[in-house]
């Protein structure tokens, strides 16, 4: 396994890659509370982990060193040159447009330690903020110049991708009402909401390269697989990491009663999940709340799947050459499960 | 000029034909209530007058008769078939998700007689419900199987119009506070956010059908012009038309203060145009409000407006073929300009 101090500079390198770009890309023009809004969250923070996924796995297929000299001309293993640095854009830039959206729907005042865009603006100027940003993410993935065949492939894939965010965001919304969510459903719930977009950054670079239909596959399945621990891994940490760490109160899950793949499974062992904290609980109510889970082996099982998920996604980057940006996409896949926060 | 009958049965010919292809493309599938919630507004009503224009301009292109016998299977003049009625489903499904949220936005009670869908159903559904419609009309204007370069410039002219169709909602929001709004100004607000639709619904099946650049500019330019009129009309339809034919409050502009071309041209004649009705108006004193615009000339001035941006936008139709589709297209630019609601 590669050591993790590589893979998070790994990922801080290109993170200010993909900061500059943005400022480049999205500048504050008039309308101008339009555009600052639409940039408030990107400038807020953000670790860009799905365009650093796509960075790299450009950088696999098309064997350029990690990082490469230059992601707007970047060369296809055919030969013509491509701007992967505005598909990589598009990308965060769709995550962005969905953070800001869901802070609505969920009334959240905080994102990123800072004000959410509806609190910071007002309604009207965060939703139309959200809705200039998905439309600028469709412009920055036509601005790729890549051939067309291939620029028709990959919006395809990002339509879809955005159609099926929704989706979940709706079964999200569907599932608090319900008390017989099996863990399924919730898994391909978070599949939706959560995974389709890493699914998104692993193969749409494929896609603007023109590999073959299986790479794109597999580095489909391997977003999907990261993408899904990844959300497992969040629902763990809001569990055992300290508040101040985390950065918001833990165990925010368990007295929203958010299910998870944890609880879930706590409630097919036959504990009734909705009582584990009283309402306004203290750190040691929370604590023994954590303790039962913990006893019910729901906390192991959650980890065993996230880690399963990764193993699974690692595999598939055996269709990758053999380089350090694959061995970096693997080292991401591990870092989505060992960070701490 | 083409009898207005003609017309009007042309415009509801191609309604029924857009209504049953949105149905197909649109079913209500599952998360059943983001499904059912984005097709409400759809299925309230509407003339469908954008993917009509659309329509008959790939019917004029091509030659096909009006109406054609297959709006799937579509010749182009390269010999290709292309599903242009998937394209006029993307114009229309924008046109339903820019409502949706702008009901929000403004807090409307009301849309073509029901109730808003944020009233209906509910903030969360709302969002989301426009969120996926926009999404899909991306998935739309992908489905027309036309050959991947004029795919790629006809998702280019959706994705660059839906980002001018957000930054004029900003500046009329923009313009709600400011005094000092020019009338072209004005114009400029309108043009992004309600003529770039219309021009995007003229031009784009010139570009799936392979159309020369000079051709596909002209009907932009209708487009753009035929929208402005659009928009010129329904400002002056607000101040002359009975509150039961039009459907809401006559003079409602004037009550909310809302800034229109007859309103912008009468403050520049002098008139305090915030003092032109008192506060909860008699319909005596909207009548009077309206006599004081007409002795200013401000109506005239709007209707003037409207008919020479008519007549302009009737002249780009010149380089379409002369035929019954393009009549049409001529009939549906002076319909906009004569219907009374």
């Amino acid at each position: 396994m590669m050591a993790s101090e590589r893979v998070e500079s790994a990922i801080e390198d290109r993170r200010a890659i993909v900061n500059d770009a943005i400022a480049e890309q999205l500048p504050i023009r008039k309308p101008e509370r339009l555009y600052s809004a639409s940039r408030y969250l990107l400038d807020a923070g953000g670790k860009r982990l799905r365009p650093t996924v796509l960075l790299l796995v450009a950088e696999s297929v098309s064997e350029t060193g990690s990082p490469a000299d230059d992601y707007r001309a970047f060369p296809t293993p055919h030969g013509e040159s491509v701007d992967i640095l505005s598909a990589a854009v598009s990308i965060e830039v769709i995550q962005s447009f969905t953070l800001i959206h869901d802070d609505i729907m969920d009334d959240d005042d905080l994102r990123r330690g800072v004000p959410s865009v509806h609190r910071e603006y007002d309604l009207e100027t965060a939703i139309l903020a959200g809705d200039t940003l998905y439309s600028k993410a469709f412009e920055y993935m036509l601005g790729t110049g890549a051939p067309s065949d291939r620029s028709v492939a990959a919006l395809d894939e990002l339509a879809t991708t955005c159609t099926e965010i929704c989706e979940g965001q709706s079964l999200d919304v569907e599932f608090e009402t319900r008390t017989d969510v099996t863990t399924e459903e919730y898994l391909e719930m978070v599949e939706f909401k959560t995974a389709v977009l890493y699914a998104a950054a692993a193969s749409i670079p494929a896609i603007l390269l023109g590999c073959e239909q299986e790479t794109v596959d597999e580095l489909h399945g391997y977003g999907l697989d990261i993408g899904r621990a990844f959300q497992i891994q969040d629902d763990l940490l809001d569990l055992t990491v300290p508040s101040d760490t985390l950065g918001k109160r833990r165990g925010s899950d368990l007295i929203e009663g958010k299910r998870t793949v944890i609880t879930l499974h706590a409630r097919d062992q036959g504990i009734d999940t909705d009582s584990l904290v009283p309402d306004d609980p203290s750190d040691a109510e929370i604590e023994a709340a954590v303790e039962r889970l913990e006893a019910a082996g729901s906390i192991d099982f959650a980890r065993e799947l996230a880690s399963d998920l990764i193993e699974s996604g690692k595999q598939r980057l055996e269709v990758l050459p053999d380089n350090e940006s694959s061995e970096l996409l693997e080292g991401i896949a591990d870092f989505l499960v060992e960070r701490g926060y």
